[in-house]
């Protein structure tokens, strides 16, 4: 179409006096990549519904398609993908770029950090954004919360941890900050795809294996693979899901898309979270109705010694990098604010039901 | 402007080959009444939020006008309002309408059901919103839950609780089924206007009252009328704020604005529960190290009362209508699954995290 056409029709519809979007004219197509294989339960399907949002809000004026883990990039290579443009978008969790800087994890979660709940709130009313935004912006990204999985389970066991010496020598796959806090107190901490758990804790080439949740735990069928499934699970107590957006892309959107894709990252969050715990609820009962699992808790001695381990593992942390220490001083003031709160409301009501 | 000038317009523009909107030329606008005083903290603030971003995601294609009570309509006339009408929108919660149906309570909080979490994951997953659709549908109306409260205080008091027995006499303000479970207990229970309660608490007209949760009842200075401020909010356990539409006028709406509605109801949703979150826990500390106030404990003699006073109560007001029965059987089979799953999970780790 050349330029002279447009002018006229840009003339004709000025003279009309008609305010005018030519939405469908020019629709926006962007490309997301995931680090979760494709229509993965509860994380997958977010991208999707987050993709279905945007669409939908913006009434066709743009799409994105998503790409499971490996159909574009590998999953864990979305970071530097979106980073230098080769999609617009990305969908994983902040935790998986700790190699691009240890304070990434903060933004999803860490042992014995904030809930879910508590990680909305810290983003969206107790500074959490603004840093997430400086440390992303380093990487022409930035970031949106989309979604939070919620307290983890304590992970599959063959073994039974009745204190923290049986950690010792325990052969067990734990990612991230909870491996590194296992490894304090001796565990042999193992990397294993995805796709091995089963097999691996079925031979017993390991003795246990975190996952996620009830929900995804039993899509996985890993009840049928370990004997002991332990509660709470205090490495991930509400892991937060992100989007991120290549910052030329985000801001070469009209305005009005901006705002869309802003606001549609609110409407997944609240769907996955509802989502989550309405799964994980059903799910639970399943395994434990129909499948007979032995839920086992940490004993507190075991929670106690983890506890302290994390903090130790966190401090060493911090204290090599200023802009982490930053991180975790806003992080731990909004904790030390909110878990009395925990206390007296959820944590006490939920107790008080109970009675 | 005459039709013949309009389809002018159109036929132009089809020859053009351009998917034509013209957004500005027809602005929707609308008027939203609430049971809200103007910029209640949280509430009236939610519905302007609310307001905001449907504006923001219609791209100015749609407005909201939003009425604090008194204003168009009094508070409690806001769900006659817009089923005859009046106004398109209302933002309310659903127990202030078991005048027109005592199943409407459901919707909003009963004594010793879901948390927040829970009653999000019930509408959406559980099967709860079809029901208020139902209910709703009888009034000409569409409900949206568009936020939640979180876990209330279990109200500031004078005298102090240690037994059920200690309620015999007691003068309280506490509207709604926590207050004909207490006059189970042999409490005077009595209504005050909201603008009344702290002289009543201040002269000994009343021996206690509950009002919302720390964020709210700072604001409103209770603590300078009360002496013990009690915990958990057993009554209220997660109320969930709503917006209701007149049936004519959503249908009577565009597709895309329909869709932006609805989803704009998603985003004031997770933005009202992260804000009480993060401003009770605020509110929490300021009220304990400024205030110094008496945080009490309901003894668990006090709630195991509450509790079997309450499913009295809910019992009798079900077993008189089928319709009430139905919401009460799916929302208990709900909180059947979910309250194991809230054990293990949010009550487990938070326990884990305060050893």
């Amino acid at each position: 179409m050349s330029s002279r056409r447009n002018f006229l029709k840009t003339s004709l519809l000025s003279s009309l006096g008609i305010p005018f979007i030519a939405r469908g004219a020019k629709k926006t197509k962007w490309k997301m990549v995931t680090t979760w294989p494709k229509n993965f339960p509860g994380l997958g399907t977010g991208a999707n519904y987050l993709a279905k949002t945007v669409e939908e809000l913006s009434n066709g004026e743009m799409s994105i398609k998503v790409y499971g883990a490996g159909e574009l990039v590998p999953a864990l290579s979305i970071f530097d993908a979106v980073s230098r443009g080769t999609a617009e978008m990305g969908h994983g969790a902040a935790y998986y770029w700790r190699g691009k800087h240890e304070a990434a994890q903060f933004f999803a979660t860490i042992p014995f950090g904030l809930t879910g709940q508590e990680m909305d709130a810290w983003i969206r009313f107790g500074g959490g954004q603004a840093l997430w935004d400086e440390l992303y912006g380093k990487f022409n990204l930035k970031p949106f919360a989309v979604g939070n999985t919620g307290v983890s389970m304590g992970g599959w066991f063959n073994k039974k941890i009745q204190s923290p010496k049986d950690f010792k020598g325990l052969k067990i796959r734990m990612p991230g900050l909870g491996g590194e806090v296992l490894r304090e107190l001796g565990a042999t901490v193992v990397t294993v795809p995805g796709g091995e758990v089963f097999q691996s804790l079925k031979s017993g080439a390991i003795d246990a294996s975190e996952w996620l949740g009830p929900y995804n735990d039993l899509a996985f069928g890993l009840h049928q693979a370990a004997k002991y499934y332990y509660w709470p699970g205090w490495h991930e107590p509400g892991t937060t899901i992100e989007a991120f957006v290549n910052d030329k892309a985000l801001k070469a959107l009209p305005a009005r898309l901006q705002t869309t894709l802003r606001l549609g990252c609110e409407v997944a969050s609240q769907h996955m979270i509802s989502e989550f715990n309405a799964r994980n609820s059903e799910a639970l009962e399943t395994l434990k109705k129909k499948h007979q699992i032995k839920l086992e808790k940490f004993t507190d001695e075991t929670l106690k010694s983890l506890k302290e381990n994390s903090e130790k593992v966190l401090n060493a942390i911090v204290a090599k990098d200023p802009f982490s220490r930053r991180v975790y001083d806003s992080y731990q003031s909004f904790q030390k604010k909110s878990a009395p709160w925990v206390t007296i409301s959820e944590q006490g009501y939920s107790l008080a039901r109970q009675l």
